[in-house]
């Protein structure tokens, strides 16, 4: 094994004239990129550790995607932090890079002690004439000329002892307008650049904040006309729903796969292993003679009709969503063009996926390092180029922690490099470090544990670990209600009250959220008792609904998604707190109505002072009220409790009257104090979306 | 500025198979080195991500000062954590590194599944012929004839369809020999390297464990004679000291500096600027006509005196420490021969110190960025090799937030690198990101605020962080409870009982402390009300002493020295815990008996569970007996409160009855359950210092 020896490598060490460390934001040491959204202000923090008395000054370095020259912005210090803060904008989408430099501010620190030394009425003579020194040397480093000549008259007018009095060679001295000659003109000799450039990847809005909406395209059929017609679902059917979505407020369609699915071993319904003649398969299954991932079902019709849809969709201010699912049928035209991209058995066969004893002999795993490695990554990054060619820019992919982690940082990469405005959506139910890995590694967004979080406690232990840890830098969670592998027990028991509580949580706890379609029906029938498979499972069959069906809770749906788009604090992922409920059943959060400013030094939240934020020309602008949402988490209960309002965080003050006005039914009540009186019952109304009005 | 563009440089990243992160111990993503003693066991941990279900395996590959090869040690899989642990013990002073390597167990993923297919009664033809394929690419991988050879027989068995019994062949696949064989022999496919290689400073016992004395050697004469004679204290009266200073059972003796005192602006008494005639100067203004920073001033003796009080203190056990200070008086030789090395003036003249409008003419600071810094670092680094010539093995660096840290870097591991052994203590009482910092970046102890932290809140607090936070990797505080600088209030207004109490509290809150001489006398005049300068301070004259005066603490600081000997708790630095005290005026601590194995991924304490620990092999030594530590940080009022022993974490019951002895007195009480009292009358006794006994 190569042995570098650490003692040569230290030594060989570029000298620092100044300390940078503990820069935020930060992640992993620089390996990855943290996330933003445009028109974000970043907010940059440093410490800066240099010996003395010394001033010191720094900026922050940053570059947009494309430019090759960096851009500055000044840091200002804060005392009490003994910390350094700068700030930029990212105002367009793309890998933004940033790094730090810091440096002595002679000038400043020689004007500094000159105040002191005529305050105390020493004598200076010799500290005007190393002011002329330090004067002289800015007018050798500028390129103005009319800069030079003021500096050079103003180093001669220092040390002019003859011509020009004390006073007024002092009062040039200490002269702002000289300060600020130096400051632009004087160039440091002990400028230090932190060892590190460190990435953003800026993301367009719609990463943070969408309302998502799945459905089956085959399914998109009324039930009389799938019953007399015995016919699959089309895009044209498809294209026929989506205003009612777009009526429902939602921002994103969300289609399961749409291409070919696979004959041999085909599921039949419920997930038999034998299909009946007629059973349309798992579109999971991907490919058949038809073609691959780049072709469509010919059931649901042809690429024309894909436009079609899209367009329909994009003229209603929707965006289509598409699964990238990396597996094929073995009926997959790769598998015959490209058995080399498979792990193929000493019999020559391709093996099937499997998780011994379990055989999933419908589908074969793509060898991400098989010889042809270059080939096979290239193939599966120009499936994601043709569709985006067909007008989709958001991809949910399939079990991507089932694939190569080191495939997705580059083909992700590759993708946005080329379209920044590609959304990638891990759809990973694993271990907790694999769904932050592959975050890290690029995917914009993540689907989350909330199906399984029911009681109050979950929900407030893992919402809090999402939105004020380190996570918030790069994992962005997407708050799915219900997906097509699980119906969680909480709403097989709690029937339509269960619903209306999750669409709230939904809807309130992140920004970004999403249902299946039949949640807005209340469907909630297992295909055994305990399983979380739903009854005549939609990826085994088409499932024809009537959305309109009683009990559907479309009037819940459309009211949050309006008040999610009116509501700014509902945008916000970091900006959530919860607050004491004495009766904790009701749970009680608030989403604060300024996002406050957090940095992470390592993985402790260090919120941005007050003061920083002042010193930086950061206004605390008004983005519009505090939120207060109340859910009962008991779908068969009257609950009641008395809620502890942070009225001091708020601004209000103990004897102040507030009004809390329920977006969801109109009603307004006059709150004081921090406690305050709440009853839900949840056969009439879920919970409180409250804003706060003075 | 140069501008490498980002997307060029994430492209041409190496791509990882397996992901390897949260690598502890590791400081400031690697920029530092992690410390530890002699014979400490480093316990490496990790996070491997990877995708699907293949079994990981993984290894710490180590070197210690000097190997060029790494060595390496298996690392473990905690299942709970869904983290890998490995473990080595250094056993050897120095500067070691460490990196971790990760791969694919092809054979056990292999191995497992055709277990679990057997077991379902499946066919695994195909299997046993994978493999033999597996088997047959280990063999080509080894060195090894022999096992060669038997893998090829393996292989040639596994495939055997016609001479051996399915039965046979799948023994043979599953046979504990065979799973041992391919672990030793199989090459991975997908070997992956973590990107960086951390260092580790191993340093000798002394640099965790010891008890300071501070003493003038010039005042080490007795009063009589001083008076008599109107004589300086020289080598020889230290050296007569030293006996006194082994039997009080401290370890090591250190020295402000011994140099040549400058006469230019020479202080007088009582820090007054005009020096009489006989003063005999501040000994930090090194350099006369007589030397600098390698010669010892005559009044002292000579250097043939200094090695021989040197080579007193080691026959007696103690070690000498001296000051390296690193600034000049006007006389010193370096400023005559090298005024470049000094900031120089527009009219020639050399810089004093100065904190404007405070002059400090007696100095001349360095100017660690001259032109001809090479020389100058050189020179400076001289001056330490000059010392360790002459036997001294630890320095107590003066001041050095004043100096360039760049330049601590650089000489700490220049001298290190040849010199391991040699121990930098930093006197830096300033911000505390600038102690840290200087920690970080080589000093193998600190000073700390531990003079200041005088009520038990914050001596909860302060300690709590030094020892509960990432701070232990790299910083050891060193407890002065006082310095020729600092006399504290608490000291000035609690008397005899403060001393007692700050004695104990030092000594037992960490396994470094020290004293000035003087403390044992309970000296606490200060110069002024409200000043923490002593009056009549040694900084500035003579000061002999009768170490046997009346209400001396001698016996107290004797009996703590020999406690800490002999109580193992009371030599770590990381299992100190503070627990409740009813009335907390009474500060109630426990030194738990066993260090816990603490790691830190990012900036939070991450114990090493007891399953990690065993599977490490780590055996739970009884080391000595858990301490509990009670004193009364009141020195004018008798406290008694109800104390709350962690009988649990102590691996007690609730109805156990304990005794705890206290090693201070000799006294046993007998105690059971969680609450237990205590009262303390500050003139008889400052505290407890309890071993538990079962």
């Amino acid at each position: 094994m190569p042995a570098r020896k650490t003692d040569r490598r230290s030594s060989s060490r570029r000298l620092e004239y100044i300390i940078i460390e503990c820069v935020t934001p930060e992640l992993d040491g620089g390996r990855y990129p943290v996330k933003r959204i445009t028109g974000d202000t970043v907010i940059v923090g440093a410490d800066l550790i240099k010996e003395g008395h010394d001033q010191l000054a720094a900026r922050v370095l940053f570059r947009p995607p494309g430019d090759s020259e960096w851009s500055q912005s000044p840091m200002h210090f804060d005392y009490d932090r003994d910390r350094w803060y700068g700030a930029f904008t990212v105002d367009r989408i793309g890998r933004w890079s940033f790094t730090i430099e810091a440096w002595t501010d002679r000038f400043a620190t020689w004007r500094a002690e000159l105040r002191k030394k005529v305050d105390a009425g020493q004598e200076v003579q010799l500290e005007l004439v190393e002011g002329a020194q330090l004067a002289r040397a800015a007018s050798r480093g500028t390129r103005s000329s009319a800069a030079r000549a003021s500096l050079l008259m103003t180093a001669k007018m220092l040390e002019d002892r003859r011509n020009t009095t004390i006073e007024k060679r002092i009062q040039r001295a200490l002269d702002d307008d000289l300060l600020a000659l130096m400051e632009e003109h004087a160039r440091p000799n002990d400028l230090t650049r932190y060892r590190r450039e460190l990435a953003i990847t800026v993301d367009r809005e719609r990463a943070r904040f969408a309302a998502w909406y799945e459905m089956f395209p085959r399914s998109q059929i009324a039930p009389a006309v799938a019953k007399a017609a015995q016919r699959h679902g089309t895009f044209t059917d498809a294209a026929a729903r989506l205003p009612r979505l777009a009526d429902l407020g939602f921002d994103v369609v969300y289609l399961p796969p749409i291409h070919p699915i696979g004959e041999t071993f085909r599921k039949g319904k419920n997930n038999s292993l034998t299909a009946e003649p007629g059973d349309v398969g798992s579109p999971w299954a991907i490919g058949n003679a038809h073609g691959g991932h780049t072709a469509i079902d010919p059931a649901l019709g042809t690429i024309g009709d894909f436009d079609r849809f899209v367009a329909t969709a994009r003229d209603l201010g929707l965006e289509v969503a598409l699964d990238y699912a990396l597996q094929c049928s073995p009926d997959h035209p790769w598998v015959k063009e490209h058995p080399e991209w498979f792990h193929v058995r000493p019999d020559g066969s391709i093996k099937h996926a499997e998780n011994p004893p379990k055989k999933y002999q419908d589908i074969v795993p793509i060898n991400f390092w098989c010889d042809d490695r270059a080939a096979l990554w290239n193939a599966c990054r120009d499936v994601l180029r043709y569709w985006i060619e067909h007008g989709v820019k958001i991809f949910r992919v399939d079990n991507p922690h089932t694939k190569t982690f080191a495939f997705w940082e580059w083909v992700i990469h590759e993708v946005q490099r080329e379209h920044p405005d590609v959304v990638f959506f891990a759809e990973a139910f694993t271990r907790p470090k694999r769904m932050k890995s592959l975050a890290k590694l690029g995917f914009t967004m993540s689907y989350t544990y909330f199906t399984w979080k029911n009681q109050w406690w979950e929900l407030r232990d893992y919402l809090t670990e999402l939105t004020q840890t380190a996570m918030v830098e790069y994992f962005r969670g997407n708050l799915f209600a219900n997906t097509p592998d699980i119906l969680n027990e909480y709403l097989v028991n709690g029937g339509r009250p269960a619903f209306r509580a999750r669409l709230l949580l939904a809807g309130t706890l992140l920004p970004l959220y999403g249902i299946y379609s039949g949640f807005e029906l209340c469907e909630n029938v297992p295909v055994h008792p305990g399983s979380e498979e739903y009854l005549d499972s939609e990826k085994y069959q088409i499932r024809p609904r009537d959305y309109d069906a009683p009990e559907n809770i479309n009037a819940d749906i459309r009211r949050l998604n309006e008040i999610r788009r009116e509501v700014p604090a509902l945008h916000w992922y970091d900006n959530l707190s919860f607050h004491t409920s004495e009766n904790p059943t009701i749970l009680f959060y608030r989403k604060a109505a300024r996002a406050p400013l957090v940095q992470f030094p390592g993985s402790s939240p260090e919120p941005v002072p007050a003061e920083a934020a002042a010193t930086l020309g950061l206004r605390p602008a008004a983005h519009g009220a505090d939120v207060l949402v109340m859910v009962n988490t008991d779908p068969h209960h009257v609950q009641e409790t008395m809620v502890h309002v942070p009225i001091h965080e708020m601004g209000l003050d103990d004897e102040q009257r507030y009004v809390v006005h329920d977006l969801l039914t109109g009603a307004r009540y006059s709150w004081r104090g921090v406690r305050n009186y709440v009853r839900l019952d949840p056969a009439q109304q879920p919970g409180h979306l409250f804003v706060v009005e003075r």
